[in-house]
C-alpha cells in the first residue's frame, strides 16, 4: 500500500510503502538536497540523532531503542527516531533543526591524475554450445578451454561460488562474458556485451569513510559518496577503538562489521545511483590507516596502541570481498596496499601516489592533515615520512564551540578594525552554530594579528575586545553573541581552545622541522609544498602561515592537492602497474619515529608559541 | 568420575568417565578388536544399528530418537541405541549378534608405486626477531622479506587466518617454521624443528571412504582407515543421492556436511593414532567418481542424472580445506584431480595413475569394478575408457541373501561331487550369515559348470540338486541349510540372484568387447588386465573367468592391482608432478559413451549367457 509523509519544515512529500520507516522515506527525497536527516549510525538506532515529531498519523509503537533515548516527555510530545518508526498511514512529520544538518562536506573528489588503465581483472567473451553425447563438455569446461585455446590464459580456474551457483549446461549456443583475473574466472555474464565492468576504491578513514565506483574500462569515476565511520560511537580516534577491541573476545568482530556493513551500504547506494547490480563490481582497493586496515581486517591491534608501534601487517594483501561481507561480484578480491608504518597508513602510500610526490624532481613536502597528521619529504633520491599526532582539534573537536565542517560551521573569520570584531562566514551562509578547523585557525590567527593573543597563545585581558567567562577566570572572545547563534549561546573563542590549537599545530610544526632536518634539508630548499585532505582545503594559507602552522615558505609554493588518497585508491584499481608503484613506494620510504629523535621535545615545545608578528 | 562398564558376551571391561555414551565406551575397547558395534552413521542417531540391551546399572533416559527407532518393548527390555544412551554408573551391556558386526573388508592398502617426493607444501624455517622503534617490523613481516631474500620465493603472502590469529611480535629472537603453498604462508610453527608435515589422501567412494595419512617428506603413508559413506543413508547408489538433492533447497548442501563430518572424523581418527594434529596437514587430496565429487563440493548434480551426463567440473579444482568444514592447517587445500567424464571420476584418474596403466607399452586393460565399473585400455598410442552401470550385485546387494564383504559372508564356494553340494568358506571363518559378491560369482560358476543353471542362466528344475522355494514358482540352491546358518534361515542362491549377476556381468562385459572394438583391438592382444578394487581383490579368476565375467585371456595376463584409487591419490598427494601427469591423463583419455555405440544393446544380449562349458 502507498501512503503519503509530508516533511516539514522543508515542505517537502514522498510516497512510500506501508511499513517502511520514517528514516528510509526521509531518505528517499531528502539525500539529494543540501539538508538530509542526521543518521551518522545508518539507521540501527545507535546514534539518537534522526529525532523527528510525528505530527498526525498512523505509526508503530516505540521500540525499546526509542524508550531508552527519548524521555517520557519527548514521547508524550510525539518524538521519534526515524530509523524506529513504520509508517502504518499517511503522516504528517516535523524534522527538528538539530535533526536536519548539513551533509557532510566532504573531499570526494581528488585531483585527476593521468594513468593507464590496466586493471586486475579482465573480460573476455567467449561463444558456448549446447553438451551432447559426442560433445560432452559443460559450459565451464568449453569456457575454461576457450580462455586457453584462444586467449592464453595458462591453467585457469573458476571461482568455486561460480561454479556452485550456475546450470552448468546451456540450451543453446551462445556467448558467454567471463571476467578473469590472476587465471581465474571470478564473473560471468550470459551475455555479450555485458553490463560495464566496475570498480570499488575506499578511503577508509577513522571519521568518515569515501566511496568511488569506477569504471575499469575507461578508468572514469561513474560515482561518489562518503558515509561517517560508525566506530565512531566506539570513540572518536583510532586509539580507543583499538582499547576498546582489546576488551571482550568478540569486540574486534563487531568494529569489524559495523564498517562492513557501511561500506556495504555505501556500495548499494553508488550501484544503484547508475542503475547498476553490485555483482558488476569486480574489484576494489581499501586504502586507511594502519589502525583502520586492521580493524577492518580483524587484525591483532593491541601491538599497535604502544611502542614500537608494529603493524601486524604492512605488506600488501589480497582477500576475498565475500570474506569480509562485501558483495561484489563472486569472486572478486580486495587488495589493500601497503602500509609505512604503525601511524603511516596505505592511505598515506595512496597519497603519495595520488599526488604524485614520488616522481617529483625538486624537494617537495606534502602534508596531510587530521587527527593524525602524516608529513612525507620527497627528493629526487629520497622519501622519508613522519607521523604527528595533531589530535582532532582541527576538526573541530576539542574546541569548545567546535563543531565538524558541515552547514552551518564558521569557516572563515577576519578581523574588522571599524566595528573591532571578527567578521565570519558559515558554510551554506546558514545561522551560526559553532567553528569548524579552518573558523578556528582563521579566528586565532586574526586574533593573535591584532594582540588579543599574544604569541605565547595568552589573551590580553586588558585588551578592550577580551571579556572573561562567567566567574572571571577564563579568558574569551566573543564571536557571535547569543542574538546572532543558531545555538541560543555566545559563540567564542577561549583560551583552552588557544591551547588546544597550539597543541596541534606544534606538532606539525615540529614534525615537519625535524623531517627537513632528517632529509638534511631547510624549508626554503622546498620547492613546493602540498596540501591533502578535507581540512587542507578550506585552510586559509595565509591564516596557516601566520600562526606557524606550515613551513614559512613563499605562499605561491603551496598547493591543494584534494584528498589525494582517494586519488591513490583509484589509481591502484585502475591499473596493476600503479598498485605496484604503490608496493615500491611503500617499500622505498624511510620512515622517522619523531619520539625516538632526541630534539623533538625541544623542538615541539618551541613551535608552540606563535610566531613574533609585532 | 571414572566407572566400569562390562560388554558381554565378549567379555570385555572399559573404564569410562560418567555421561559418556556406550558407543564411545565400545569404541575406545571392541575398534581393535576383530568384532567391533555396528554405527555406519557414525554414532548420529541416523541408523538404529547400535542397539545394545543395558543388562544392569544406571544410564541417561531415551532419548527422542531412541522412542522413534525402538518399540516399547524393547524399550522395556532394556534395548537402548549405544549412540544415544549415557552411562551414569557401572554397567552391564550385552551386545546382540546382530549389532556386533565384522569390521569392513576394506582394501585401504594400495599397491607400492615409487614417485620421487615433491608435494605442493614446502617447509622453511625463519629466524626473527623483536620489533622495536629502530626495526620497526612484525614477526610476519621479518617471514616474508626472510622468504624473498633467503629463499628467493617471489611475493609471498600469508593466510589470513594466520594474519588473525597470532601475535604479530615476539619477545625473543626465535626460529619460526613456515609451510608455503604457492608463495603463500598455510601454517606455521613457533618451533625449529617443527612437527611432522601430514598429507591427507581420500578415496571418497559410494559405499566406503577411505584415509591415508601421509608424511609429506618422505612420501611414506604413515596409517589409513576407512568408514562407510553416510550418504548411504540417502540411498546405495549415486543416483538416489542426486534425486535426494535435487527435491529440496538445502539437501545439497546437507549432505555434503555428512560427507564433510566423515571425513573430519576420518581424519581426527588418523592423527591420533600417530599422536599428531589435524593443523599438521598441510595438503590433501581427494579422489571420487563425479557424482561423489559433485556432492562434496554442493556443485549442481541434476545434469549428472540424465543423458549426456555432464559433470560441471571435470577439471582439477583447488579448495580450502577450511571451507569444506575440514579443519586442517590453517591455509591448507584440497586438490580434486580431474575427471574424464560424468560417469569416470578423478577415482579412474587415479586407478590409471596409480597403477601405472598409462605408462604401459602392450595393450592393457584395467578393470575398476563396482556398483559403476570403470574400464580403461592403455597402449602405447592411446588411452580409452567407458563405464559401465554394472550394479550393486558384485557387492551383495540385490542378491536375495547378499551381504557386504563382512565377517561370517561367504567369500568362496566350491563344487563338492561327492556330497553333491557347494562347500564354502567365510570371511574370519565365522558362521554363515549371507554371501558377498566374489561367494556370488563361485557359487554361480560352479552351478554353471555342474549343469544345475544352464547356459542361458535358467536353473534345471529336473537336476536333483535344483529345488523351489516355498510355493513352487522359483527355483532355488540351497548352499546353507537353516540348522547351519547364522541367521536361522536356509542360505539360497536364487533365479533372481542369477539374472542380477547376469545382467551385471553381461554390463562388464558388452563394455570390455565394445571398448576392444573402439581402440582397434582384440582380446587376444591385451598383453595384461589388471583387475582394481576391493572386490577385484576377493574374486576368484576362474570363476570370473568360467561365467564370462571377464574376457578370456591366459589367467597368468590377470594382476590384481589392490586400491590403485588410493594408491594414486597418494601420488599426488606427495608429488606435484604426479599431479600433473593426473591433469594429462584425464586430458589424453577418450572416453567411450556406451549407451550411443549403435551395437551396444546386441552386444548386451548376447553378454547376458553364460559360455558353454559343456
Amino acid at each position: 500500500m502507498t501512503l503519503i509523509v509530508d516533511f516539514e519544515p522543508v515542505g517537502l512529500r514522498v510516497e512510500v510503502e506501508e511499513h517502511q520507516t520514517i528514516l528510509e522515506a526521509a531518505r528517499t527525497i531528502l539525500i539529494s538536497q543540501t539538508n538530509a536527516l542526521n543518521a551518522p549510525c545508518g539507521g540501527k538506532g545507535l546514534c539518537g540523532r534522526c529525532k523527528v515529531r510525528v505530527s498526525s498519523g498512523s505509526v508503530s509503537p516505540p521500540s525499546a531503542v526509542e524508550a531508552e533515548t527519548l524521555s517520557p516527555e519527548e514521547l508524550k510530545a510525539g518524538f521519534r527516531l526515524a530509523c524506529q518508526t513504520e509508517i502504518l498511514g499517511p503522516l504528517l512529520v516535523e524534522i527538528p533543526a538539530e535533526s536536519l544538518s548539513g551533509r557532510q562536506d566532504l573531499q570526494v573528489e581528488g585531483v585527476d591524475v593521468e594513468a593507464a588503465v590496466n586493471p586486475a581483472v579482465k573480460r573476455y567473451a567467449l561463444r558456448v554450445r549446447p553438451s551432447t553425447i559426442s560433445y560432452p563438455r559443460s559450459a565451464w569446461q568449453q569456457v575454461l578451454e576457450g580462455l586457453e585455446a584462444e586467449f592464453g590464459i595458462d591453467g585457469p580456474s573458476i571461482d568455486l561460488s561460480l561454479l556452485r551457483g550456475n546450470v552448468p549446461v546451456v540450451p543453446t549456443e551462445q556467448v558467454l562474458t567471463v571476467t578473469v583475473r590472476d587465471h581465474k574466472i571470478i564473473n560471468y555474464f550470459r551475455s555479450y556485451p555485458a553490463p560495464k565492468s566496475l570498480g570499488l576504491a575506499v578511503d577508509l578513514g577513522t571519521t568518515k569513510i569515501a566511496g568511488y565506483l569506477v569504471d575499469l574500462e575507461s578508468g572514469s569515476t561513474l560515482t561518489s559518496d562518503a558515509a561517517m565511520n560508525p566506530q565512531i560511537a566506539y570513540g572518536e580516534d583510532v586509539m580507543s577503538r583499538i582499547m576498546y577491541c582489546s576488551a571482550g573476545q568478540d569486540y574486534g568482530e563487531r568494529m569489524a562489521s559495523l564498517v562492513r556493513e557501511c561500506i556495504r551500504d555505501l556500495v548499494q547506494s553508488l550501484v544503484s545511483r547508475i542503475g547498476a547490480d553490485s555483482r558488476q563490481v569486480e574489484d576494489a582497493v581499501i586504502v586507511g590507516n594502519t589502525a583502520m586496515h586492521h580493524l577492518f581486517l580483524e587484525l591483532p591491534v593491541k601491538q599497535l596502541a604502544s611502542s614500537p608501534y608494529i603493524p601486524a601487517a604492512a605488506f600488501p594483501m589480497q582477500v576475498e570481498a565475500h570474506s569480509l561481507g562485501l558483495p561484489l561480484a563472486p569472486g572478486a578480491l580486495v587488495y589493500f596496499p601497503p602500509s609505512i608504518a604503525g601511524f603511516v597508513g596505505s592511505d598515506h602510500v595512496a597519497m603519495i601516489l595520488g599526488s604524485r610526490i614520488h616522481q617529483t624532481d625538486e624537494p617537495t613536502l606534502g602534508i596531510d592533515i587530521g587527527t593524525n597528521t602524516e608529513i612525507v619529504i620527497s627528493t629526487p633520491t629520497q622519501l622519508i615520512c613522519c607521523s604527528c599526532a595533531s589530535g582532532p582539534a582541527f576538526e573541530g573537536a576539542h574546541v569548545r564551540h567546535g563543531m565538524r565542517a558541515v552547514e552551518g560551521a564558521i569557516s572563515e573569520a577576519k578581523w574588522t578594525s571599524e566595528e573591532s570584531r571578527l567578521s565570519y562566514r558559515t558554510i551554506g551562509d546558514a545561522q551560526p552554530l559553532g567553528l569548524c578547523g579552518s573558523g578556528v585557525v582563521d579566528a586565532i590567527a586574526e586574533l593573535v594579528k591584532v594582540g588579543i593573543i599574544d604569541n605565547k597563545g595568552l589573551f590580553d585581558r586588558d585588551h578592550p575586545c577580551a571579556q572573561t567567562d562567567g566567574d572571571g577566570k577564563n579568558a574569551e572572545f566573543v564571536i557571535v553573541p547569543k542574538r546572532l547563534s543558531g545555538t541560543g549561546e555566545d559563540i567564542t573563542i577561549t583560551q583552552g581552545d588557544v591551547v588546544a590549537i597550539q597543541l596541534a599545530k606544534a606538532a606539525i610544526r615540529s614534525g615537519t622541522e625535524l623531517l627537513l632536518s632528517a632529509a638534511g634539508l631547510a624549508k626554503d630548499d622546498l620547492a613546493r609544498v602540498l596540501i591533502a585532505g578535507a581540512f587542507g582545503t578550506r585552510l586559509n594559507l595565509e591564516s596557516a602561515l601566520s600562526i606557524g602552522l606550515l613551513p614559512s615558505v613563499p605562499i605561491e609554493r603551496f598547493e591543494n592537492v584534494g584528498n589525494a588518497a582517494g586519488t591513490g585508491a583509484r589509481l591502484a584499481l585502475i591499473s596493476l602497474p600503479e598498485r605496484k608503484m604503490a608496493e615500491r613506494i611503500a617499500r622505498a620510504t624511510r620512515y622517522l619515529e619523531l619520539t625516538a629523535v632526541p630534539e623533538f621535545s625541544a623542538t615541539f615545545a618551541r613551535s608552540l608559541n606563535f610566531p613574533d608578528l609585532m
